[in-house]
């Protein structure tokens, strides 16, 4: 379309690459398409349920199933210990596990602006194969959509999940009860302070490396172990606060939190003291709190630290009774406070 | 974040609107974020596997299911006979039927540009409550991710979708076979002329309705009345060519379509030749093709002109055996020319 030209003559200088660019074609449903997704997807993520080529994928998942989605809008679209890739995978793979599943099947939809070098597509595919194969997930179906210059940023990806439900019993915040400790999986604040990093060139960004990581391992280990998980729920946008006050609303319980004993690294505290954020409303990709009854709390710390990507896993806070859903930070000096979820916007696009 | 702050002032003029904007932080994960889920898309979509407000939804699928995603950007929201929200659910919920599925869940993931106007949002919602009613599925788990002013084009969504599969047998490409023969479901390129007219202002918008709807109900009639489907596709992106030229090359098989048979309103076709169109290549978005063995073929039409959304089906080509995947167009004088995919971007940002 001749306006569509045009304004990308003008607005999107296009840089001399030797893979090339995304051009809206690619998007259109025609040849560039086909040659995209045979050429670099369908290489990348080959195999049989893919390459059917079909309008989606047919299985057997046996049995109750978890389904989830996330759309991946992350700027910068590359930063300390990731990518929009492997965040992609991750975080649908985190999903699903805190729903009590194995992680089997992903979807991708890519929105791609037009003019995005196709190196950095290329990379990023490359990403979501390591990161599918790191989590035993095969992506199975897919979608591309290309927008004009300046309609999108770079590039947004949906991926959506189906995982295989391990245990009998429901595991979410209407499960939790009093008497149930909650248990932090590691240091907090390292994924959004590396991308604000990455993003504004603060210059700590060498240091930070997001905590991007697949959750699954530890959390199975912990129902294999027949430990009665009661709630998951992995620590994203709005950080440790925002996931512990939707809980405690939805189960309508209290949840008192000690301030000493969530783990944050010193350099994580001091970027986020320079930047007035509090570490427990950042974001994560790798850490998750599990609710488990108090007696099965220690052996539960013992099966997640034997696991890298849960081995600073701490015990952090405690469930009790209430009327009302509420969630108190207590210090070492037993004053306390009430914590909130994040009332405005702290770290847009993190995720 | 003060950059985008100004940047927002600076380019995004606010009209004023009595619900207000969507903000950057209804997708920052916080209490904004969980007010609009809570205000809207709850109260929109409640059903018991949303309301229970985790990671994603837990079901039992009840054995072998179809899994697929879309993401739609279509340029304008709204265009005569749907919006962006009629479109993710009957797209979703089509391909899914294309798998020879019922479809029965969808997740949603909205990414927003800050600045859209609520009230287009909660007109979108609404819409997609009501398509997916129409079509049986129910709207389970989701995803909100809000980006900055200039960062998006006022809306995308991408909706994945789960349904069962209904018949034992395989429906795709690989198994079609010499002697089937090619149903279209009805007339072609109302969708792609709907939205192209809504967006160039080009003055016959108000008579050319896209085509946009369910066809899941043909289709499962097919299945149940035993009549072996070897492949459904439906018309998207790409058109009817592109969809007959993927599945020959595919299935390693040659199709002969006859031109003549082919249906195509006046009053698109007169719009077609106005912008330089051919019809086979417009994209449809309530438009299917069905290959049965052609001792099916009378039985499947009757099936198939039994409801509304494809009472014009046409048996309008059929299949050769060939080494090579092969689309032939023969016209009423026996002239023939080869079919392809469309070369270029004809119509960019159609779904």
């Amino acid at each position: 379309m001749a306006d569509d030209d045009e304004s990308r003559d003008l607005t999107c200088p296009v840089p001399h690459q030797a893979g090339g660019l995304v051009q809206l074609a690619h998007g259109g449903g025609g040849r560039a398409m086909a040659n995209l997704i045979d050429d670099l997807f369908g290489k990348a993520f080959a195999n049989p349920l893919l390459n059917a080529r079909h309008d989606g994928a047919t299985f057997d998942p046996g049995g109750r199933i978890a389904f989830t989605t996330d759309s991946y809008v992350v700027r910068p679209l590359f930063f300390p210990g990731g990518d929009i890739g492997t965040l992609a995978v991750n975080g649908t793979v985190n999903d699903l596990t805190m729903c009590g599943a194995m992680p089997l099947y992903l979807s991708v939809g890519f929105i791609i602006e037009d003019g995005l070098p196709m190196a950095d597509l290329e990379r990023i595919v490359i990403s979501m194969r390591e990161a599918a194969a790191a989590a035993s997930v095969t992506i199975v179906t897919g979608d591309t959509k290309v927008v004009e210059c300046g309609k999108a940023d770079g590039l947004f990806i949906n991926t959506s999940g189906i995982g295989r439900l391990i245990g009998d019993h429901a595991i979410g915040p209407r499960a939790v009860r009093p008497d149930d400790v909650v248990i932090v999986s590691g240091d907090l604040g390292r994924h959004g302070i590396a991308v604000m990093a990455a993003r504004e060139n603060l210059g700590f960004e060498s240091a930070i490396e997001s905590d991007c990581a697949p959750v699954v391992d530890p959390c199975l280990a912990l129902m294999e172990a027949g430990i009665a998980v009661h709630c998951l729920r992995d620590l994203t946008r709005g950080g440790l606060a925002s996931a512990l006050v939707e809980i405690a609303e939805t189960a309508g319980i209290a949840i008192t939190l000690e301030e000493d004993a969530i783990p944050v690294r010193n350099d994580v505290r001091a970027a986020c003291e320079l930047l007035g954020f509090d570490p427990i409303h950042v974001a994560n990709e790798g850490r998750f709190i599990a609710f488990v009854d108090k007696v099965d709390a220690e052996r539960a710390l013992a099966i997640l630290k034997e696991h890298e990507v849960s081995q600073g896993a701490v015990i952090a806070g405690s469930v009790q009774a209430s009327t009302e859903g509420q969630v108190t930070l207590q210090n070492a000096f037993g004053s306390t406070r009430a914590v909130d979820m994040l009332s405005g916007e702290q770290l847009p696009r993190i995720c």
